[in-house]
């Protein structure tokens, strides 16, 4: 007894002594009212400091799980065995179906695990390497030597204040009227986006975005019960056409549009034809949803104004965004910009349910940003990535027969095989030479899109974006015929 | 003009004159086609360095905001003027009935602010001057150089392995049986039931709870459209004969019980009574949510063992718990322990809606347990909650009529006045005296309470813990009568 102690480097050792045997008493292998070592004896046995020993009895006892008898030494309590019978619930049956379709719906659950040594063109998370860690944890201790107490304690459900203000003059820069508009920092754009459809009401029950489009985005539509009306992609964005004709036809609780590095088609929407929605959707009093996905990731050109520039002081845009996409994922701060009468509605979905995003996460995030490091990171990344991009690119149009290729920047490409070829028997060919890419039919809200898949090159080796390519390429040449 | 330009000193400088020309630029001050200063003028005007304002016009001029002519310097490109008509929706008539329900719940809006000199009982969130800011400092720094790329990217829906994997252990060395469970991470307490909430079958659609219960969880109820039954609670805990004519009478589709300084009334339900608790749902087959809260925050006698160690290798219990209601609240982490086939299909609804919680809140806090700095704080913590909580007992014996007092630690007391007196009345009577509480009919189930209120002493003084209790005291004797 005693000898399968091992001791770690790095935890208090009274308290690996102590956890140590709770477990031994929780196991059984120590018995009620059975004598425990002295503590001379135990330090001998597991090699530590006597005062270790008795410390970790100390908080043995506070527990109630041992009792020490003056003079005679320490003794296992009494030990609680549970005299139940057991019971096992089918939790499946107690569940509703909106969360059965959630794990159902689950692409993470099904997808093939990268493994090592294989190409995966699946992620469009950015590279780790590229973390500006040093920069990261400047801002940390900054801001923490500034106001850590505050940091560490309950904040509002709105969000930090200072990052709030941060944000708000940001979206002033690009153009936007902020006048009569208010933020919620939520976590993620996903929570930004979960917590509206949880709070718009359902009159038609429809909802208007492009087809195909960002997969998480449809689960959480489809999960919130409401039908999705999906439009064509052209080069410059949404087939304008076809919205007019949709929006005569019937009408819709909101519309959801990506116009910048659009998922999964990577087209931006051109300026004219930004102007163009605004106004056709606003004829129709139909608010819009605008994702503000990577709008930070342009490569070249200039800035193209986010949909929400356009309605000035009008209110009919949500604009939903977050950072974390391109900086630090593992942060979850996003937020919401809209309508202040909306936002103040929001505020008590979003404290119903998560009371506030991370002070820590909101904080630093705020000193990272106020401090420039975001831009100048930016401006690496960007370049980083432009690389990637044109050479993903380049390698596309040389070795893959496509019938349409698009992604004006940004983490992806999307490819357009010829009609009747399929991308998952492609997919599974290519598995077993070693290379997977996303299947482009997910993100489409009508089961088309056979045809397609996503290219997301941003974690990927340059060497390895060529050569995942030419497999692609010539495993469709070779083996998949339409 | 450029007169008012303004530097702050912790800033990049270029980023202050760019953003500075975007403003005006952006609010008509400059107008298209409009000659810049040449950039040793702008310098001299601004007292910044040439370089800065080259930087500043580089960035303008990739913004499309301005363009260089060779030669002849730099202008005001195309202005984006809104020449759309403004429109104005009425955002709340979008809403729906929940949305509304969660603005008029929300407690947080119609609170009286603690105003500077008021001495404030309604909090029972941490002293910030508690918090042990170095020692998490020192943890972020020693998890930030272990693996400061993978805190900073995508985690998993599920959790932080590192911190899954010490929390089962952690539950397990509280008794509790792990070998069918599994354990989802959420953003703090209320995100863990709130998506339990969204997940359970509404069979009957009723829900039984102590009376009175936690506020939020009796809004996240009424939210999601349970039906609430409360059960009233003994000094000892829920009232188990009342409970069993319930059971006996109609069925639940779970219920909700806080074993540990139960909020409101700070009750601790005795080692019996659990059992009991225990042995009587799960002959009615009810799955019982048990609330972790405050668990740890035990000032003397033996350790209670949760709920959830009752029920062995059964999996009738889900256990939902946060540290941060002690540790750092600002930090959005909890957890769901359950039934690992639950947990699998939670997971997914995690997922949907808020992707993970941040892996830097995660990490940090798996690292300050691990290093042991939380049982430290915890002993710092327990002994200075301590004193407060008997110094509001002995002052509320003292100077307060009650009927009933209950809290049995932790870091409130409940205070239940004569049949008839009114805690509302009172609170008005207080404030006037700067002094404020909570009222107690906001944690009722069914419009009772209006003779009780909460005394949350955590954040306060000791002296002003005494001077309030006997303001509301003599306030109650002199000024409301029953």
């Amino acid at each position: 007894m005693f000898n399968d102690f091992k001791l770690m480097n790095d935890r208090p050792v009274y308290m690996q002594v102590r956890d140590y045997l709770k477990e031994m008493i929780k196991k059984g292998h120590l018995l009620e009212h059975q004598k425990l070592p002295s503590t001379r004896e135990l330090s001998k046995l597991l090699s530590v400091s006597r005062n270790t020993v008795l410390t970790a009895y100390a908080d043995l006892e506070q527990y109630g799980l041992i009792y020490a008898i003056k003079g005679r030494g320490n003794f296992i309590g009494k030990v609680e065995t549970s005299k139940m019978p057991s019971i096992e619930f089918h939790w499946k049956e107690r569940l509703n179906e909106v969360t059965l379709l959630a794990d159902e719906l689950d692409l993470m659950k099904q997808d093939v695990l990268s493994e090592k040594g294989i190409i995966s063109f699946n992620s469009i998370a950015p590279e780790e390497k590229l973390f500006d860690v040093e920069n990261f944890k400047r801002a940390f201790l900054t801001r923490m030597s500034i106001e850590g107490d505050i940091v560490l304690n309950y904040g509002y459900a709105k969000g930090y204040k200072p990052l709030i203000e941060y944000l708000l003059h940001y979206m002033q820069l690009k153009g936007v009227d902020i006048s009569n508009k208010d933020i919620l920092i939520t976590n993620g754009f996903t929570e930004g986006l979960d917590i509206l459809l949880s709070s718009i009401a359902k009159k038609s029950g429809r909802v208007l975005c492009e087809n195909p489009t960002h997969h998480a985005a449809l689960k959480l539509f489809r999960l919130h019960g409401f039908d999705i009306h999906g439009i064509d992609m052209m080069d410059d964005g949404i087939d304008i056409e076809k919205v007019e004709e949709s929006l005569s036809q019937g009408t819709f609780d909101f519309a959801y549009l990506i116009p910048s590095y659009h998922n999964p088609t990577g087209i931006v929407t051109s300026s004219e034809k930004r102007a163009e929605i605004i106004k056709l959707f606003s004829s129709y009093q139909i608010p819009i949803v605008e994702d503000g996905f990577n709008e930070e990731l342009r490569y070249s050109g200039s800035h193209l104004a986010p949909l929400m520039t356009f309605i000035g002081p009008g209110n009919q845009v949500i604009y939903i965004s977050s950072f974390s996409k391109i900086l630090f994922p593992g942060l979850r701060v996003g937020w919401i910009l809209a309508d202040k009468e909306l936002i103040h509605c929001l505020e008590s979905v979003k404290r119903a349910r998560t009371i506030h995003t991370s002070t820590l996460d909101q904080a630093v995030l705020y000193q990272y940003l106020h401090d420039g490091y975001f831009e100048r990171y930016l401006k690496k990344a960007r370049s980083v990535y432009k690389k990637k991009y044109e050479l993903a690119r380049q390698a596309c149009n040389q070795y893959i027969p496509f019938k349409r290729m698009t992604g004006d920047g940004g983490l992806h490409l999307f490819i357009e095989l010829e009609e009747g070829m399929n991308a998952r028997v492609l997919l599974k060919k290519c598995y077993q030479k070693g290379v997977v890419f996303y299947p482009g039919d997910v993100f489409y809200s009508d089961g088309g899109g056979s045809n397609t898949f996503r290219l997301g090159f941003s974690r990927l080796k340059e060497e390895d974006i060529v050569q995942g390519i030419k497999i692609i390429g010539e495993t469709l040449k070779n083996e998949v015929g339409s």
